[in-house]
């Protein structure tokens, strides 16, 4: 491809709105352009990027026995109320209705049209396992898109989906998913990505994993032992702090005029917040009210707590709501609570803490020396609800978590019987009987995994893009084409690098040498080869590689050859 | 490939509402299953397909050095505004609000996406001219989703923008992509593929061209000289047929007691349709009342009069419509007529014909000898509004025109500066001067074209695919895998094969030779390999072409390399 003629400017400025590495320099290299918030349509450079990633997916799909398919993106909005998320999901789901006033969705994930599916054409034991898949667009109506290529509304996803006859099958299954994720990631030059145990969320099931590419710029958090042993989402991370018991002191009414948060109601006692207790009041949905307590130095996990509750989502609680159960706000106190018409939830922090200062439900009031057994109304649960904070024990070494941000490239959900159960998605067993197939899915963001690389591979002049998945191999220049033969040598070199399948952006522009490296390095192919009157005259080429691990001059006779070994050496490195 | 693990069972039935060949075999092959009405999964054997002819058309854009780009679905319905295409496309348009309640739209073709994209990245006469193009998902909400894949709602196509300094440049090109047109439908296997000139209807521009695969099914007409020099879609096909005037007689009103349609008032007055004129009154979207005439052996064409009247569409007049312009429903004459309250509209063939038979604009009477010259308001159009007939005489060659059906899975459309010049998609020439870019798009789409091969190539008991797009090179059948070494022996051959590039289904099931070949023919692979008892005893294997133009016993020393022959040569064939 020459460069004069590829479509997509460099730009000098970044987009106002663009913090993250991979939105600055995919839309300054030219590889994506915005056409509305968040959605973005892809330039030559950009597709020729997710078009190897693509590639990279389905050999590894097919590897272990993926079968690829195509299901729509619009879809009747009934096939979602089977499964029950035309219900559960919230806007995020797009909604509306076709020209015959039916109701449709625009899909965002292809359970249900998976499930559809297969439930037609699959019947027999004979027939599990198997694993489909497909690359295809979606659609989420996020209400704030981010970071560029990261959080967006319409994206391009590989989806898979397996079907077992048995949970050991699955099981069994889900490890090879496991190994093809690591393989996928690693080939297309992700330098550090965990996969974590999280939690599940609106897609179900029992067990899931993401797939986080670390970067400071991730929305995800998460927890780590120092020897990666032990990694979680910060929704679904637990700590080995322990807690310690002391003899229960009596209940105590302290005035505390004005002092509502814990840092105010500490200071003013003197004590520590891990001495309080830290109280919120929430409202599920369908209007059943919680109080949730945790020990003043944690705070509360929300998704922990929708998880345990099985409520899609929960809401602070307004001052009429916690009168109504004859509490105070500000000064709210699990004492006296009637568990009848409010559910309980106390953490473990609480629960094996000691003596700790809780709201009087009085303004200007806390009661001292709180304790849970003897203290809370009957029917409380105690669950783990906190956030693990950096610095607490890792739950198996022990030793201090480490707090990361991660980008979620990936995940995959052992889904049981969540969907074949709800849509009726059956086989015969061995013996004829009749039984819901066991399901798992597994995704990969395409174009997430694009911007993931290139926030993990960059400097300050653009990105610096694995050979795997780079939109060509090398960057030729030819530096004053117009000079002796230095144009033609140019040309000579290009098409003989095409013709060992090495794949050439070439810059035939005939650009200042500031210029042209300055779009090379916005680019950011691997390999910089410059062609120009003092090479020719020298009979040498310049190469260098982007990573800035290597500058040589070598002969003209030698280029073609090195720069063919570099490609394939660097692709065998990164393939495991 | 297994066929015991293929995903997607083939179907003794089809469905109930299948009518076309395509529709019936994509079904009972196990191709394509329906998710909602005109919305279709495409199962593992469907996506080989489409994959491959997608692959052809990547090659094809890729020589004439069509740059790849992927841009959204979805999109703000105020880029359409920008284009005027929100006001002028009807409900087949998808409009929704997103979450935020900005009016969005599901993208039916992408030229405002396209135009939006290139405004911003090109802007010198030096990047002049390229051609981006993308196979994608698009949503067309279709009234009457019909044929299973060739009229869907939701569907992948390839669409391809050129864009151009000047109109010379977009000539050139347009012929180039002619011919890469050629090419694909040639190289996909489509056996009668004719390209035809036609209507540029929603899409707009000067020129533009249909690639019409000849079928039964089709719902597109052509008209053809039978030398195939002149073919036309009916919308824009015009006959040579000539009219002759005779010496104008008298007005002379006749009593036609209930007589109002045309055969109806020949039949009484004992002439024939060609001696009286037929007239049509049609209301514009704008409440534009239209006059339209036809002499009474032809029928008006309704496209032909919307492009005169540059309307996008045309209703029947109401009676009370009719009457306020004081003309009579079923008696109405386009005598009196007060041009200055309706638009008029006559065909060639009423201009030029003599002394016909028309409404009298009174209950049960009609005039005789209308002449156009004499008695017809000033004001009126004179046009070819009318549809060709089979055995008119072609325009060109003056033979009787032919009439076909075809399925247009391409289409190639001159847009000229409709776009660029709505929505400020400019250049800076040679001179520093600002000019609107030429643009020219060009679409196929992908399921349909696969369906059009079906069309094309079927027998009784299934698909009969070309080489180059069938799902699988060869499909092998181990009879009695069971007996002997006859498993062991297909196995090996299955890996013998795959190992130099033929794509074999390996039907490994052990079902009986006639479920077997029912399976075989439904899949309709190019070669059929059987390993029985029977052939391994003689140390051969049964070779089958699917088109039955061979069946063979051959030895197993040979087979491998005869099938990589028998795959090389149909490839070479299909490629010009």
């Amino acid at each position: 491809m020459r460069l004069s003629q590829l479509i997509g400017q460099r730009l000098h400025e970044a987009p106002r709105d663009a913090q993250t590495a991979s939105h600055v320099f995919l839309m300054r290299g030219g590889f994506v352009r915005p056409l509305s918030t968040g959605i973005y349509s892809l330039l030559p450079l950009g597709r020729r990027v997710t078009a190897r990633v693509e590639q990279i997916i389905r050999e590894e799909m097919d590897r272990i026995r993926g079968q690829e398919i195509l299901m729509p993106l619009v879809q009747p909005q009934e096939l979602w109320e089977e499964s029950g998320r035309a219900q559960a999901i919230g806007p995020e789901l797009l909604r509306f209705r076709d020209r015959n006033d039916k109701p449709m969705v625009l899909a965002m994930t292809h359970e249900e049209a998976v499930v559809h599916l297969v439930r037609s054409d699959v019947t027999s034991y004979r027939q599990l396992p198997f694993m489909v898949y497909q690359i295809q667009i979606k659609y989420r109506d996020e209400a704030r898109p981010r970071a560029g290529l990261i959080r967006v509304r319409e994206f391009t996803m590989k989806d898979a989906y397996s079907f077992h006859a048995d949970t050991e099958s699955l099981d069994e299954f889900y490890l090879r998913v496991h190994e093809a994720y690591e393989r996928i990631f690693r080939r297309v030059g992700l330098r550090e990505c965990v996969s974590i145990e999280s939690d599940t969320g609106m897609i179900g099931g029992s067990m899931s994993h993401e797939f986080m590419a670390l970067a400071e710029c991730g929305e995800d958090v998460i927890f780590m032992s120092p020897d990666g042993r032990y990694k979680a989402n910060r929704d679904v991370a637990v700590s080995g702090v322990a807690f310690r018991k002391t003899e229960p002191r009596t209940l105590e009414k302290v005035h505390t005029p004005g002092r509502k948060t814990i840092e105010e109601v500490a200071d003013f006692l003197g004590i520590t917040p891990a001495e309080t207790g830290k109280a919120v009041f929430y409202a599920t949905p369908d209007g059943r009210l919680v109080f949730a307590m945790v020990r003043g130095d944690f705070e509360i996990n929300e998704t922990k707590l929708c998880n345990l509750l099985r409520t899609p989502e929960l809401t602070f609680a307004n001052d009429e709501q916690i009168r109504a159960v004859g509490a105070e706000p500000g000064y709210a106190s699990p004492i006296g609570l009637d568990s009848t018409q409010i559910t309980v939830v106390v953490d473990r922090s609480v629960a094996e803490s000691s003596n700790l200062v809780v709201g009087a439900n009085e303004p200007d009031y806390h009661q001292k020396n709180f304790n849970f057994e003897r203290d809370l109304p009957a029917g409380a649960t105690v669950a783990d609800i906190a956030t693990v904070r950096p610095g607490d024990p890792c739950p198996v070494t022990g030793e201090p978590l480490i707090m990361k941000h991660g980008i979620e490239v990936g995940n995959i959900f052992k889904l049981g019987t969540k969907y074949s159960e709800a849509m009726n998605c059956r086989f015969l067993d061995r013996n004829g009987r009749s039984r819901p197939m066991i399901m798992g899915c597994y995704g990969i963001g395409v174009g997430r995994t694009m911007a993931a690389v290139v926030e993990q591979a960059h400097d300050d002049f653009g990105p610096v893009w694995p050979m795997s998945i780079a939109p060509f191999h090398a960057h030729l220049i030819a530096i004053n084409p117009g000079k002796g033969s230095v144009g033609e040598e140019a040309e000579k070199l290009y098409t003989e690098l095409r013709e060992t399948g090495v794949e050439v952006l070439y810059d035939d522009r005939g650009e200042k040498a500031g210029a042209a490296f300055f779009d090379a390095d916005l680019i950011g192919c691997p390999i910089r080869l410059i062609v120009s009157p003092r090479t020719v005259k020298a009979g040498q080429v310049e190469l260098k590689l982007r990573n800035g691990s290597r500058r040589d001059v070598l002969p003209r006779g030698d280029i073609v050859a090195e720069v063919r070994s570099i490609v394939e050496a660097e692709l065998a490195r990164l393939t495991p």
